[in-house]
């Protein structure tokens, strides 16, 4: 195993001080062990965009990397809490659909976290990142052992579906809009090559033909549809923001038709 | 002590380089010592709010943490620069509320930062976060005695009172509005408690009935009240934002009348 | 040389993943290098103004840094890729213009990078501060040879100018504003001297008469012109936003005329 590394992947934004606070227990439970902040901008409660980011980001980690990803609006209810090793790492967080893309790692382990195992002091209702999943991440960076923080999990809750076919059409829902206002969705280039060489996507009320390969292959202000640096359908416009050019935000549909 | 560690907490927002040249002088003058961000979403030049998080957050650090602590829009004016002792921590920054609440810890000890003992920089006059506090606060991480900075100083600035009593009432303002439009008050648990088992909150034009454990304690979509994860009373709307859908900001009051 | 550093200056914000993608990759092939955050909050594709905040923060990072800048309109086009020593330190991104105030420096050394020698994988063609860039100053900052990276390169582009002369006026942009609302421009302290000891600087419809010390020197709400924390010409409003105040946002045009 590598270098020991926590990846932290949130829906708490950077204004409030709740990123801080895991990172005091980390601090305080696995002095000196690096600390990397994927995202925290993950819109809230949204757990496809989460798992999305999570997929296409985990293997730019290390091995042995333990990603601390908390998006949990049912906290403090009846969703389940795990800890997971899954492709030679380890996910800790809410089984509510975070972690679905990993379970079919020929690796998997799922343990139910047991508070009593995880931590002495009394969870919060409403602060497990802080209470529980901080406490369990710290225990596998310290190189704990999985099995010790609970009992074997039954599964892994699936991930809501990022694209899906309709006839012959490829259709996407806008997972993220980027602060370049580019639109990305999950649509894998391995899935779009189905719809040939020059498929035409749609998206707002403009079609574009083709897809380019990089920004200046297209005149400034211009939109273009390409593959982006996750390996998924994007839409940008040069230069400037596809949302507002296109007036399109989170859950808008776009749909690829063959050439 | 433990392996050092510097928390940092400021109004600076994360849009400026301004954290980040704080943490280039940290990195230069206390090499390799682990930087943690608290919280930099302080309102600008929000004192109370500031002192709050810090004062419910130390406790999640290791022992012998530094706090480096900048909210402070008197700079360059006549307001004290202090570095302190307090619950086997150390903190840093402007004496002008920040550190009340830290006055009656057993182990206080108090200096009045000296510009000529801290740095062999002159310091601008706009910003002392950069010029003065950080290289003080990676002499404490480094191991450097409190009493070397500069000479005793008499006491500590109060801070503003988060919550008070009107008759058999309790009264407190929102002190902060999170990413999740949750609002957070200082009203603390065990105050809360004079008002019985279930309290009638008012809070914009609403009154909840008794205080819920959680946020799915309620149906999507309805208000709820409750004892946060920092151990005070908070308003939220399960999955929704409380701060809109109750049109309450950052210095809106809330009123408890005992059951 | 000091323990390495990596510092990352870029327009890529908060709220994506990009930033932790390209610090999952410095984990990777440079573990435990500490990395610095300047700033993330340049606007897109704001190349002078990134250039503004190296040039006026690098002397804070520990000799041998590596800064990591991207600010990347042309990505996949025809731009430069450079990897760089200037000022005992190195720097790495795209040739644009964010590394022409480096041209003079006397230990100056650029090489173009040659992505075969920088990684083994296929860059993508849109996040070359991933595939590219990262890879690069972690090689750098593992301590090898910047010479390594790729053949010489023949010079660097230029950078915007942040100021000019008209006539005995002194006229700049408005480079950045700050989250206190201050305006800053790229005037220099020194250049601001040759309009004697009480100039009258006109920002929006206002003439502010000499410059002030530190926001303290005038009353709450009023306007003041001041050489800010960055040694350059800024306007602030004691406690409140001057962009508001003034209705001044990046870009408008700062004048100073002599007394």
């Amino acid at each position: 195993m590598s270098a020991p590394l926590v990846s932290l992947l949130s829906d708490f934004g950077h204004r409030d001080w709740y990123v801080g606070a895991m990172k005091a227990v980390l601090a305080s439970l696995a002095p000196r062990v690096p600390v990397v902040d994927l995202s925290h901008g993950v819109p809230p409660h949204g757990v496809a965009a989460a798992a999305f980011v999570l997929e296409h980001n985990r293997a730019h980690f290390p091995d042995g990397t333990v990603h601390l990803c908390v998006v949990d609006p049912g906290v403090g209810g009846e969703r389940g809490a795990v800890a997971l090793r899954a492709h030679g790492q380890f996910f800790v967080g809410p089984d509510n659909g975070l972690f679905g893309t990993l379970a079919a790692a020929p690796d998997l382990l799922v343990v139910e976290l047991d508070p009593l195992r995880v931590t002495d002091r009394e969870p919060s209702c409403t602060f497990h990142g802080r209470d529980l999943f901080a406490p369990a991440a710290a225990r596998l960076a310290r190189g704990e052992a999985l099995e010790n923080l609970g009992p074997p999990a039954a599964g892994l809750q699936p991930t809501p579906e990022w694209w899906r076919r309709e006839g012959s059409d490829l259709v996407a829902e806008v997972l993220w809009v980027d602060r370049f206002g580019n639109l990305i969705t999950g649509l894998p280039e391995a899935v779009l090559a189905e719809a040939g060489v020059a498929p035409v996507v749609e998206v707002g009320d403009r079609s574009l033909l083709g897809l380019q390969s990089t920004f200046s292959d297209v005149p400034r202000g211009e939109p273009l549809a390409y593959v982006g640096s996750s390996g998924t359908l994007e839409i940008a416009v040069r230069e400037a923001s596809a949302s507002r050019f296109l007036g399109c935000e989170v859950g808008d549909v776009l749909r690829v038709r063959p050439a």
